[in-house]
């Protein structure tokens, strides 16, 4: 820990508000949190520059703000409440930066934390010949409930997703929307039996799914909300706009099954108003298909992967 | 998320051994834990290529063992049980690298997580055009005691060591004993008042605990436990032996504070019999003072920074 990353921490003490679970924050060994009395949830993501974002075509701080946001909606699909965060920044050695790049990356982290009530508790920043990488671990707990799992989806099940997707690549995927609040009161109102969140494309976040939870799938391509840029992304690809809300990736909205009855409670009822909930097929014994004018054919999970560039 | 991590993530589901504490490992979009009764403790350590370790001049399996080590010297430095970590790799691109480095790198994370027996519950991989990056998040739970801070000592306590200090860089920066066990021992027999880990340099990581705490120390020069690294090291330095000792850092020895009668306890009976427990000063009012010949002189906190390469 060098004596810049002092001045940093203290920087990060006078922004961050008291809380009440957090026992002790940055600045000792390790961050000390109030035990819960439900099971713990922890994730991990780490952004890269080149990777998951170019300097050149944001700022940073919308980079801290994905960087926050891409964890907190992994808590949100587990349908848990995110209590906690710790930041791990590296740096271009500083004599390459604006004097006050930390800072804007961690003004970013720290807007999209605050909004969702979660302390920044610790983390380490280092400098070096390199770019940017940030790892943001967020810790959450459970409700009383449990948390949702990939693996409870079963055959007779209905699927829904709660946005339109695709094109998240135009610019969506700097500022997603982690559907925290969202989760959890559907979690509330029906028997939510899986969940993910779709980072990597809707048919690919599903298999995982699938895979989970030991049966299969088939999608209705009509039913597929297809956000506007995936429709303004295939006029630039020639591929189809259903074939990019299948598989773009970082639209972060959730995919989720639950079983006939509680489908129906939904449809007839959304207890999320902002969301645009939309029924887009049902488990089966095996495989995923989607089926397209009455007829069902294989469909290849596909999805955006990491040798690829945002 | 890529194909790619999938099958990593597989690959260290078959080398995670159950774990009681554990509901759901890697896999999902996050882990679930068991709840504790006991304050949680999270801590986040980044180790960047060129910074802290140089690839060429040792294995990946010892750098992985090395990331893992340090997370866990955190958790010992609050005297508390390590029960999970999260790994965020970043490598560089696959094609640069022999088949097996990220299994290298993971071997030697899970090692050391095994000998302390952490689960590891989830993660991150990523691979780019830059040199590698490892993000460590261990969890721990705080003893019925409580977790041990920096912010404790009291003028009058007796300052210890846990160990011999100085010249890590020769080698043994690469191989920390994170001081778990004993810390948890000392904690059970004495009335720990404050402690860090020794990563940063003796000053510069005590002058942390002097600051949190509103105090200041003396610490007898004679008395400071060199290590035949550090006397190594000053043949080539030409500075002297006991300046390594205070100044180097990456020693991952523990220094604690305890009042007088606890200070003779552990003199007369040390109850952690692999550790060489040295009393070094004592706290007081103000001040860092280091006390040769009789002499007080002020000792301005010295250490490692990110902005050397080790």
């Amino acid at each position: 820990m060098s004596m810049g990353e002092w001045d940093f921490i203290r920087w990060i003490q006078q922004r961050t508000t008291a809380h009440p679970s957090v026992i002790v924050g940055p600045g000792d060994d390790a961050a000390v949190l109030a035990p819960s009395a439900n099971p713990l949830i922890a994730t991990n993501d780490v952004l890269t520059e080149g990777i998951d974002f170019i300097v050149e075509q944001t700022t940073l701080r919308q980079i801290g703000r994905k960087a926050m946001a891409v964890n907190l909606s992994d808590i949100a699909a587990m349908a848990a409440v995110p209590t906690a965060a710790l930041v791990g920044i590296v740096a271009p050695k500083l004599q390459m930066l604006e004097p006050d790049a930390m800072q804007e990356l961690f003004r970013g982290l720290h807007d999209i934390a605050h909004l969702y009530e979660v302390p920044i508790v610790g983390g380490d920043t280092n400098s070096w010949d390199g770019g940017w990488v940030i790892s943001v671990t967020v810790l959450g707990q459970a409700t009383e409930r449990g948390a949702v799992l990939r693996s409870g989806a079963k055959p007779g099940d209905r699927i829904f997703v709660t946005g339109p997707l695709g094109g998240s690549i135009l610019a969506r995927h700097l500022t997603p929307i982690p559907r925290v609040k969202e989760a959890l009161r559907l979690h509330q109102v029906v028997n939510l039996h899986a969940m993910a969140d779709i980072s990597d494309g809707l048919s690919l976040d599903l298999s995982h799914i699938l895979d989970a939870s030991g049966c299969g799938a088939i999608l209705d391509a009509g039913a597929i909300p297809i956000h506007a840029d995936a429709h303004k992304l295939a006029e630039q690809s020639g591929r189809a706009p259903l074939d990019h809300a299948l598989s773009d990736g970082e639209d972060f909205e959730l995919v989720f099954t639950v079983n006939p009855d509680d489908a129906e409670r939904l449809l007839q009822s959304n207890p999320v108003p902002n969301l645009t909930l939309t029924m887009i097929g049902e488990c089966v014994e095996a495989g995923l298909w989607l089926r397209e004018a009455g007829k069902e054919s294989p469909l290849v999970p596909r999805g955006w992967t990491h040798s690829e560039t945002k």
